[in-house]
């Protein structure tokens, strides 16, 4: 490339540090990234683009670390409504006793809405820009995603009981069918099935849902083996744990994520690994319950790609993917008894390029790669209580909390600019939450 | 009291909610705290104190809980001059290869009041009025926490090997015995005995500890079971635990605080038990190296007083003490398989009430007593993602993050103003630990 070639583009990016993801455990320092339509065109160190690239606009990053949009696979984004309502609980109880009635009584289109609307918002703020939701009125969150502009593998739900969202199996599969033929080929909304768990779902929903699945090419998300109870019981009726009973039903397989899995013996292993299952795991969702520890590094030692989630905010209590990272990577060591299990460039993996693999999009989310979509953001490493900073990649998962993300874009659209949500009006979204909660508690 | 009664007093603090520990999980609404001086003169419901009380200043912070001023009951402050500088390897790696060398080629005089005055700076502004500090040079940090008006425990280091603070042994318990001297007595200032480990220190200087402590008074701290490999090191060599060599030189009692305690049995619990000794749990620090699980609910149960400590930022990465609680409430579930374990009220005594009952001074710190020093921090539920406020406990524990701390008050004297600190130079600050990186890096 001579020195006369210059190329014009829309928004170059200079970063004190940028972490690519792809090549594993680099930190680059003083690049510019090239952002050109809704895709990554370049990333480049700074005295480079200089002599190549001329752009509309240019955003000088000094003291930000550049990485790839969080992606959080699991959640229930309407809960937020819910955060902190029931604490303290174990999970049968918190289902039965407070969350289950709850949902009965107060859940419509209007209030997935505006808890979808409230949990976007605070997982914009902290760096999220793609998510997974399972909840009631799907069709509600999906449009608020992609009026926000944010990416979602929306779920909808499938189980044996009636909900205020239908009136059994055959309900579910066929709206959510609607569902997917609505939002199928969207850049945004990736329509998915979402049956509830092992001891909410027949075998013939869970077939129905396969062949949904494979007909459309849909995704399958599903909690596993969240709790011991969950096993014990199901071997006590059924005489097999619900990893083979969801083998032998087709469920596995690499379409398919399962949430949780803290309870994982040999065969499970075996199970998830040939098939090529996703694993999504959600440490503060699994120790707030107490439902039991998932072991992180013997599932990647097995090759299993393992993804991260917040769960709802209901049982978390926040929905801060930065937060869910750090405690992944504690309680991984703490449970390898290994203080070198997923280091911090591992977690970060698990929380960018893993997610995209788990979507089945990796060729373009997930990685700071030109040609890439242009998801991104930035984290501010100014703050005092970061200093003194060796190595940005430790403090991102080690002493950062979301509030120090200062920008992201999403498909190249500014969504997050000094702190600052661009899309979503927050102190109309203050007074619909307040509303909520009078109404709740009253 | 009749309606002419008017009481003068300094300053009064208009709550939102107030949670004041004693008695045990309270949760109270729009009330009015009273300082005079030094001390908590009364907590009333603003009705009352409208007629009752006429001060000098009135805040009013109407969307914030009030209560006391968290304490970390086990840090090196200094340490956060190493924050980030070397992660994801075992603690022996850790010491021997990285954080030794490094001490014994920066740690000085000036590396020490710099390190804590960052580590102090980032205390009060996440909530933390009372620390207590273990590394060299005691002296410095004794003196920064008094000039900055910050409550501290400060534990001179005693170990057989010679550092930067002196040759061995004998030199420690004669410069540590100066220490206690010089501040015995103090409002602020605590000077305690810091015997690092059992595999550190020999039965002889051991002893000598013992003695210093029966003769002044001074508390004792020390680092204990917080390996396996340490406790079964120690058997292999000596064929007793730990824990028993401590209870057999004198040094288990109620003036002692045990910091890790991941390996427990039944001997230890009796020991432990029997002698009134404190354990201070570090939680994150012994998941990040691996260390083991500490069993807080087990030691609970059987009325051991368990504290809570950050451990240095070197190890942490930060020195946020909610977002220490938070891994402490989760983490004890997960463990103890209850998720009813450790709730947000149990954990907030924990940082209070627990760690002044530690210091031997829950007479006048650790609640919201009338009587009581003011030390007290207000939280700011305000913010968009604590939103909605069913439960201003939960919200502290699980959904908060050190920031939100918007005010503080140590011994009656602001330290805190909206997040402001007001003590503390945060720019000159930056400019010194900026030198110190640079140093360490080349």
């Amino acid at each position: 490339m001579t020195a006369n070639t210059i190329i014009t583009a829309d928004t170059r990016i200079n970063a004190r540090w940028l972490i690519p993801v792809e090549p594993r455990a680099v930190v680059l320092e003083h690049q510019a990234l090239i952002i050109q339509g809704s895709r990554i065109a370049a990333v480049l160190p700074q005295t480079e683009a200089d002599q190549t690239y001329r752009t509309r606009e240019t955003l000088d990053l000094n003291q930000h670390v550049l990485l790839p949009g969080l992606i959080n696979l699991h959640g229930h984004t309407a809960m937020s409504l819910f955060r902190g309502m029931a604490d303290d609980l174990p999970l049968m109880t918190w289902l039965n006793d407070h969350i289950w009635p709850a949902e009965g009584r107060f859940v419509s289109e209007q209030f997935v809405m505006d808890g979808a609307r409230l949990a976007m918002a605070e997982m914009l703020r902290t760096g999220t820009t793609t998510f997974s939701d399972m909840y009631f009125f799907p069709e509600v969150t999906a449009q608020v995603a992609h009026d926000t502009g944010m990416r979602a593998q929306v779920c909808f739900p499938l189980m044996d009981m009636p909900t205020v969202w239908g009136s059994g199996p055959e309900e579910y599969l066929h709206k959510g069918a609607g569902l997917i033929e609505q939002w199928q080929g969207d850049d945004y909304i990736m329509p998915a099935i979402g049956p509830h768990a092992p001891y909410t779902v027949a075998d013939d929903p869970l077939k129905e849902a396969v062949a949904l699945s494979r007909r459309t090419g849909a995704a399958l998300q599903i909690h596993l083996h969240e709790t011991a109870f969950e096993v014990e019981q199901a071997v006590k009726a059924s005489g097999i744990r619900p990893v083979s009973r969801m083998q032998a039903l087709g469920v596995l397989g690499e379409n398919t994520q399962c949430v949780h899995m803290t309870q994982i013996d040999d065969s499970d292993l075996a199970a998830l690994s040939a098939s090529g299952t996703h694993v999504i795991h959600c440490p503060e969702s699994n120790l707030k319950l107490a439902s039991g520890f998932c072991p992180v590094d013997t599932l990647q030692q097995r090759g299993i790609n393992v993804c991260i989630g917040t769960d709802g905010a209901a049982s978390n209590n926040d929905l801060d993917l930065f937060g869910e990272l750090r405690t992944a990577a504690m309680i991984a060591k703490a449970v390898a008894g290994d203080a070198a299990a997923l280091s911090a460039h591992r977690a970060l993996e698990m929380a960018t390029l893993n997610g995209a693999r788990a979507l089945g999009r990796s060729d373009e989310l997930g990685s700071l790669l030109p040609g890439k979509l242009a998801d991104l953001i930035a984290v501010d490493l100014s703050d005092p209580f970061l200093q003194p900073v060796y190595d940005p990649a430790s403090h991102l998962v080690y002493s950062n909390h979301g509030r120090a993300v200062s920008h992201s874009w999403i498909h190249g659209v500014p969504q997050l600019q000094d702190g600052r949500l661009t899309r979503i009006d927050v102190p109309d979204l203050m007074l619909r939450v307040e509303a909520w909660r009078k109404q709740i508690l009253s």
